[in-house]
């Protein structure tokens, strides 16, 4: 367990892969707490919003989000493996994002993480039903977390109203809706950053700052993290666009050139592939240089690196 | 302020309007605070999805859940403006469930409280959006009353994790689940009675313990004010069938006879309307008879005669 120099002097190669390695044991560590959460949440439920929930959770993801809040939680108080719970809550909100984002009246997507889509898969109804579950299943996610990690009730306050901030109107869904209203039409580079931190970064970095919350960080640290997650969240989001450009189906796990062919404001549609790898490395740039008051930042810097250098 | 004995000796009329006036008092109360509520919260959004959001809340609903919130809080704590905020919460759910159970992929409504439902007015993904904007906004709604109240964290915990569970797959979200499925299907009075706990019930036992959690009632008061809710519930339920296959589409603000068309599992469709109204007025009647232990139970008794008797 614990963190390898991410560029260890005179073998950078062996440090990044043990950075990669540490990522893969969160990876595992969030991936086993999924499936006690979920085992334990979904317990005699009707079998068909069980499964919709569990298959639009376990499906293969990044796990960014959560990774990121352990990443967070470490930079502060270290490894503990018991910050995995909380973890999940980001994942839970990010996964009915995705869930919904895919319905035939928004995106209708089919293809997602390699696999047909929920409502492809369950049905319509269904989809929406186990979208609907993902939110209270998420604030559950914050109490049985908190609960491991014996947090104050204040502090789990904090948590939830965060979450809820993130999620909501002025969060994940305004920036949906901006995105849907930008289909199609010319946007300006500030008019698309909107779009982004609200779709993407806000939940990022509320993942980050709950981390921080949840280790009991100062509140210079918070908003290190803060800002640490919205200018990585504007890099990902960058990273995501290029992806959907140039990989294939096979690769992306979902339907590549989705974007061109919904009209969608993306950055390379505004100012072309090579320019957005800049501004993806400018955010991704400014988001470690964030990290300096942290005293473990390794974490959150392989996550950055990783998000940059991910080729799905 | 205040309630009047529900059936003054000898001039049971006006006992009753006493009541009536006072529910309408609450709801008013109820009203303004919602309107404060919405207009901080949905400041500086997207027009987009703020107004789809004050549409789908401001519609002229019963309010019966935070009226229940209110009148079980009442019922330990006595009369307190404070508790309409969060009184909000249950009925912010509530919205979000309407919004959409009324989705074209859901049972597909053109009118809903007199009006065109969300998406009819705003378009489909407006409509979802709206409807996943509420879920995070019923959370700061117990937030915000709950720091009104100068509630402890720890009691705040305990709304916050009744809300989450009364709303997700192992309540209203399963119940809804359990509807869809039924359609067009012959079932049981047992099965009818957990589709209709999970829909209804459990989010009006939900209202009613939540109040009691903040009054600071003690564990028995709190059990008995979930069974109230749970077979009020049951009784709300039952009488809203009934009115769907009675009212005319001008009375009911939505069509009626849907239940019929989508052939939904209803008490009517198993036992027929003679057998269903006393089938709610036993409910009902279980309901009332759990509150004899509180303090000043008249607030609950007002509504529980409401919801047996109301037209529409």
């Amino acid at each position: 367990m614990g963190w390898q120099p991410v560029e260890a002097a005179g073998d950078p190669g062996s440090g990044k892969s043990r950075s990669n390695e540490r990522l893969e044991e969160m990876r595992a560590l969030l991936d086993d707490a999924l499936e006690t959460f979920l085992s334990d949440e979904l317990r005699g439920l009707e079998p068909d919003v069980a499964d919709a929930v569990r298959y639009a959770v376990l499906s293969p993801g990044k796990r960014i989000r959560p990774l990121l809040l352990m990443a967070s939680y470490e930079a502060t108080a270290g490894v503990d493996p018991r910050i995995a719970p909380l973890a999940l809550s980001v994942e839970l909100v990010h996964a009915y994002s995705l869930v919904h984002d895919d319905l035939p009246c928004m995106d209708d997507d089919v293809l997602r993480r390699g696999r047909p889509t929920v409502h492809v898969r369950f049905g319509t109804p269904v989809a929406v039903l186990a979208g609907a579950a993902l939110m209270p299943l998420a604030v559950r996610a914050i109490l049985r977390g908190a609960s491991l990690l014996e947090l104050k009730a204040a502090t789990v306050d904090r948590l939830v109203a965060m979450l809820a901030r993130a999620s909501g109107a002025s969060g994940m869904v305004g920036g949906q809706l901006l995105d849907l209203r930008a289909e199609g039409r010319a946007i300006s580079g500030d008019d698309l950053e909107e779009i982004h931190s609200g779709k993407t970064a806000r939940l990022i970095a509320a993942s980050t700052v709950m981390g921080g919350i949840a280790a009991g960080a100062s509140q210079p640290t918070l908003e290190a993290l803060h800002r640490f997650g919205m200018d990585l969240g504007l890099a990902f989001q960058a990273v995501d666009d290029i992806l959907d450009l140039r990989g294939t189906s096979g690769e992306l796990g979902k339907e590549s050139g989705r974007d061109r062919a919904l009209g969608k404001a993306t950055y390379p549609a505004l100012f072309g592939l090579e320019e957005t790898e800049k501004i993806s490395r400018a955010f991704a740039n400014a988001a470690i240089a964030e990290l300096e008051l942290l005293e473990r930042p390794e974490g959150l810097t392989a996550i950055a690196s990783y998000v940059i250098e991910r080729t799905h």
